[in-house]
Formats: C-alpha cells, structure tokens, sequence
C-alpha cells in the first residue's frame, strides 16, 4: 500500500466517524454495556453458529473472578432482556443474583435443532406434513453441539465458573425440559418457559415418566412456567399441570423445582416475567447469603 | 492544525478503531438498539441535564408514524429496562403494547428534584438534620423543568403523539403521584413503584386526601405498587395500603387504577416486575384492539 492511499483510507474511515457525531446536534450515542458476537464453526452441526456473549462489568475488585453462565436458546429473541436482568440484578446495591455470563444462541433452523423426535402430528393432533419444508428432530446433535463445541469454546476463552444453566421458551423449553431427561448432568439449573409439550403426541411427557425414576436422585433446580396459551383449559396448561403433577410424584431426591402459571400472559409476553422469577428462584439461597 | 498533526491524530484515531477489532478474534460487537443522550439547558433548574432517548425502530411501515413518549425519572437505573421492554412488548409477534419513546432523566440532585417538600422529619419520624448536605423540596421546580422546558424539547426533536406516560420508583414514585396530585394534565398515565410516602411525615397522603375530591373527575390511568420493604407489617406497606384504601374511597370517576403488591420482591427488585405490570395495564386496552 502506498503512502497516500493509506494517508486517504485512514483519513476517510476518520471523516465518516466523526461526520456521524456532526449529524446529532447536542447528541451523543447511549452506550449499552458490551456485549459481543463470535462466531464458531460447530462439525456436529456441520455450519458456522453465531453466539451472542454478554459479561459482566470488570473493574478493580473483580478482575480475577470467574462468573456462572447462562445459555439461552432462541437468543435473537430474549439474550438482551437477560443481559438487562443480569447486569440489573447483580448491581452492588440489588445483589438479587450474582454477576453472570449470558451465551445467546440465535437459531439457524430453530425446529430442527429445539425438537427432539421428527414430528408425527401437529398441535392439533392431526398428521404433520411439514418435515420436508422443515425439518425436525435435531435436538440431540444440537445438545450434542452445546456439550462439546459450545461450552468448552466459552469455557476457553472467558472466565467461566462451573455453574451453568439452560433457558428456553417454547422450542427452547421442550429443548431444556429434554437436556434434564437426556443429560441431566450438562448443566446445574434448568428453565422451561412454555414448553411445548404438545410436541409429537407428548413425546417429552412420556420420556420424562419413563426417564424418571421415582425418588431417584436429581439434584438440580427447575423452573418451569406457561401462560395464558389457548385459554385456561387449554392443552397448553393442561400439559403442564399433568408435568407438574409427575414431577411432584416422582418425589426426586435433591431436586428443587417451581412451576409457575401466569394467567394474564400471552406465549410472547410470559418469558419477561417467567425468566426474571427463574433467576429469583435459582438464586434464592445465594441472595440470603449476601 | 499542521497538516501533519492531522494526519497524526486521525490515524491515530484510526488504528485505535481498527486494533480494538483485531484484538477479539472472530468476535464482532453486539449492536443493541440505539439510544441517545441529549444534553440541555434548564433555565428552571439553572444547569445542565442529560436526558436519555430510546426511540423506536423505524422502518418503511412506520416512517412517518407518532410514538406515545414514556419520562422515566431516576433514568440512570430503569432505562435500560424500559428500552429493552417497550422494543420487545411492541414487536410484530408480541404486539402487547405499541411502539414507544422513552425518556429517561438521571439525576444530578436526586433529593433536591424528586421530594415535594423541605424535610421536617426523616423515616422513621425523627428530626431530618440532613438537608444542609441533601437538600430536598424541589419537585415543583424538577415539575416545571419537566412542562415547560423537557417535554417541548422531546415534542419538538422527536415523533411524539400527545399521549404521555411519567414513571418513577421510590422517590421517583412520589414525584409520580405529586405530579399525578398538582399537575394531572401533564400525563394521561402515572405509575408509582413503591412511592416514598413516609417523606416528610406522609406529606403527599395528606395531599392526596385534600386535593383529590370525592367523585371527581379524574380521567387518568394509575398503577402504584411495593415490594417486601421492611416486612409485610412495615411502614412502607401500610402506607401503600392507606393510598389504595384512600384512591378507592374518593371514588373518582374516569380513573383506571391498580395496586399491586409484590411480597418476595424486594425495594430494589421490584421494579422489574412493577414496570411491566405497569406497561401491560396501561396498554391492555390497546392490546384487545390489536
């Protein structure tokens, strides 16, 4: 590169910088707290992922310590409202919870990689069709992808602490719901906001009456929560309601779960709340300590 | 300038740009919505203020479109929420309340600008001896800063509609209700979480009694609320209980209220909860439309 052409880049990227400020009269832009995008190449998926990083603020009495982290399915829909409860929730003067990583994982294909078996019948019941426009069934190679690409690449380049929790609405939470049956032991916390129980003639309710056995062993924390989905009576909380019940009966050893209903929430606006109560429960014990 | 000292400084700029970027790896920033922070003058207040600004996302649907503006005073603590809620709660798919504006307004002062008297006594009804290092009494003036000199400034930068809603916590929530008392035509919406109203040997319930007229006309919409302050037989709680008892007896015609009370959440937790509460009772008139 010559001397003027590197004289004229520099000169433009600092001309179009500062012009940007020039515009906004009296005006500055708000700085959010940082967060970041990396991206990773996953070979059980076979394709590149992008993953939304939230960290806590560093300063001088922090700098070496290592954080709790959160993975969030469906991160292009709920990764700033975490970041948001995160960094509020952690403040010196709230200290509801501790300072935490948030890892959003936006989705791809969301439906093959939030369902666990190739769907038979739809919500309704009735014959499901649409697998060859989209596709189902991935959860597995998906979890597979978080437990051996996604964890131990966030593990390596931030300051990680053991602890880990799963969230997840909808999808996200048949996908959570589905980890603690199937890997019990890949995180310590888990949350199912909506889970779509419906899915493949209560393929979950069955693996989780059979996956569990009674005053077994499990200890983790669950939270669990629907809102107002087709009304009170509808499959949606019904599902639930019979989740909840063989939850309850199983009588597990060391788990310690909630199961909250929110009768004036829709399936979008719930996980404002259900995820802010999920973090209040999971934290419940280290917020007495402080 | 020499033109080398330009060219220095520019590149200068320009290298600290481009070795940010290089330093992460396959990382790229998180861009969050933009906000802004516009800094004016208060002839009223006679200083300097910041004002934060979270507009809605624009594109060829809504370019021309008007926003309903929410003023948010302790603006350093909630902005960040209140953006993050109203850009969720209005997208496509959740349509729970419109698109919106948010104001919000940090402190320089916080005692001075949001308690309506000079204290007499302080919350556990001792002498206040502290107003020679914390002032207090001001609000009417932080009021008028707000009518005559903030609201034309947002009304005349940005695409407002005259709907207006004004949100505080705390002494913020008595600002809230003292605006709501004094001034009701500067918003057509109040919410109040867990007001102070021990201030001043409950100064504002006093007001409230004498300003608010058995049966009149008040055609406003009010959310107020508290958290676990000081236990469910504390001051705090009981006083929201004498407000609630106090607005139901007056019988106002044209007032939409609620009261909520939050016994797990604590002062500081609760507006988490209370804000979206406020949000979701504002607007459900305008969800059922949707």
């Amino acid at each position: 590169m010559t001397f003027i052409n590197y004289f004229l880049r520099y000169t433009t990227i600092s001309l179009m910088f500062i012009l940007s400020h020039m515009n906004a009269q009296n005006t500055e832009p708000y700085k959010y707290p940082q967060s970041e995008i990396a991206t990773i190449h996953s070979k059980v998926l076979n394709e590149d992922r992008k993953i939304y990083i939230h960290l806590p603020k560093l300063d001088s009495t922090n700098l070496d310590n290592r954080f709790p982290v959160l993975y969030l399915m469906d991160g292009e829909n709920h990764f700033e409202l975490f970041a948001q409860y995160a960094d509020y929730l952690s403040r010196p003067d709230v200290l509801a919870i501790p300072k935490m990583i948030i890892v959003g994982i936006p989705n791809t294909q969301r439906r093959r990689d939030l369902t666990p078996t190739v769907s038979i019948t739809d919500w309704e019941g009735k014959p499901d069709t649409s697998n060859l426009i989209k596709p189902s069934g991935g959860n597995e190679i998906f979890l597979k992808f978080i437990k051996t690409e996604l964890i131990p690449a966030i593990d390596k380049s931030y300051k990680t602490k053991r602890y880990k929790i799963l969230a997840g609405h909808s999808f996200g939470g048949l996908s959570s719901i589905n980890c603690m049956l199937t890997y019990p032991d890949m995180f310590d916390a888990y949350i199912a906001v909506s889970p779509s129980f419906w899915w493949d003639d209560r393929y979950l309710l069955k693996l989780a009456d059979k996956k569990l056995k009674k005053e077994s062993n499990l200890k983790k924390i669950l939270f669990y929560s629907d809102g107002n989905e087709g009304g009170s009576s509808s499959f949606f909380h019904s599902d639930l309601l019979k989740f909840d019940s063989l939850i309850s009966n199983k009588n597990l050893i060391g788990l310690d779960y909630m199961y909250k209903h929110y009768p004036t929430e829709t399936h979008m606006t719930a996980p404002i709340v259900a995820y802010f109560d999920a973090l209040r429960f999971i934290f419940k014990e280290w917020e007495k300590q402080q």
